[in-house]
């Protein structure tokens, strides 16, 4: 397992690289993490450096009802395909970011702890080998929700504008490569309280499942994220509140909803 | 009114610039199109140049319901706040390139031929002004769906998905510049057979309207395309037909639905 980080030096400079394994200094790459990155000789205290979102996605998938436990909760049968939508490149922000609430919305904010794959290669089409070789690795995710908007109109569920808005993608504060999803689980805790913790191996499509059936709906390229779904406790947080999704073996993701 | 396209020129460079009147010349730019593009002393044919996509967007948001009459028709309310979902970067392509139905699909494709806004400015929460000047142009659009996808699902409507595919998201010939998109209509041909003939000052939530609004939901960034939404007249693309999409004063879109 290594895990990979992203980060802003103090000088400005965006660089990234692999965590010692005490966590307590990166060891920087050059060039691009998802082929070939290079290690430098170079290596900074991890906490001289403001970590980043891992990776920049030029889509981000989310997953709805992707857990059984869920599923029977909300009397929905599990799907036949992954069920998703598509959250714009501008709404991921990186651990420690603050999550703003829209200037335009005063209702409910929530949280949803889950796991994020990272693409690491294009892939179209791909069978379910090729699928599990394109996942680069794992993340922590925080996919928030202004949920009063999804039924606003009775026509027309909103999924792409309530979970859409800038910082509404939470990502980090790692992607771990070589990860075991099957013996981790997803807690999320808001202000301390623990609010979710689930185990991954009750997801009803496993990671190299929706890669190879989304990748069957459009192409997937390196960086591309898709969010696995989340499972019961899905809760709001309240403003000025921090939310930490954790999944043992990646870390702790922390978000804030701004005051 | 001027006409911005994007080539690749015989040698496979990629380039952009203007039309000149009679449309058969292209006046090459460089720099960024957005940001104070500056002319070359450079014109080449554009038969020479095989077009692209104009714009290449972060986001593709396309609205449902915007059209009065297509509204009426559905017996569904107009809606208070432009109602979209977001296509991914490579569902884009341009003018002549083919429509690909995807593998794992065999049902009914539909067209629907669409004005496009292209964003010249980032703007987020912009005012009505504000959203105004930061539309840069207008494009034609077709706007493919793999419609028995949408509904497959009883419990979530799957519009990412179903318009979401690789090529379904048709854009071009061209970007115009000061468009009066209240006198012009949008017309779709299958096979040279007029499907749809709809005037655009029929729009629910103008372009300025649909700018501002959308961009209090997350940050618009140059190149990024709103659809905005089709009217009456929707129907199927047999493999192997073409459709164009024409507006007057922007010019016709063709693509074909690849065999």
């Amino acid at each position: 397992m290594t895990n990979w980080i992203r980060f802003r030096d103090a000088e400005g400079r965006i660089g990234f690289g692999t965590l010692d394994q005490h966590a307590t200094r990166v060891l920087q790459y050059d060039g691009n993490i998802f082929d070939r990155p290079k290690p430098t000789n170079h290596s900074l205290p991890v906490k001289e450096v403001t970590l980043l979102a891992p990776c920049e996605p030029t889509k981000v998938i989310a997953l709805w009802n992707n857990y059984y436990a869920l599923s029977q909760k909300l009397d929905k049968a599990p799907p036949q395909h992954p069920l998703f939508l598509i959250k714009p490149p501008m709404s991921v922000i990186g651990p420690g970011a603050d999550i703003r609430r829209p200037k335009s919305y005063q209702g409910k904010i929530a949280y949803e702890g889950e796991l994020g794959i990272v693409i690491g290669k294009t892939c179209s089409n791909a069978t379910p080998e090729e699928a599990e070789a394109a996942i680069f690795g794992y993340t922590c995710v925080n996919d928030v929700t202004a949920v009063e908007l999804l039924q606003e109109d009775p026509n027309f569920a909103q999924w792409c504008r309530s979970k859409g808005f800038d910082t509404f993608s939470c990502l980090g504060p790692s992607i771990v490569t070589g990860f075991d999803w099957r013996r981790a689980n997803v807690v999320t805790k808001v202000d301390g309280v623990e609010r979710q913790n689930y185990p991954l191996d009750d997801m009803i499509f496993t990671p190299a499942q929706q890669v190879a059936m989304i990748s069957a709906d459009m192409t997937l390229v390196p960086g591309d994220v898709i969010m696995c779904g989340t499972s019961i406790g899905v809760g709001s947080i309240k403003d000025g509140a921090s939310v930490d999704v954790s999944i043992d073996g990646i870390g702790t993701l922390t978000n804030r909803l701004a005051i």
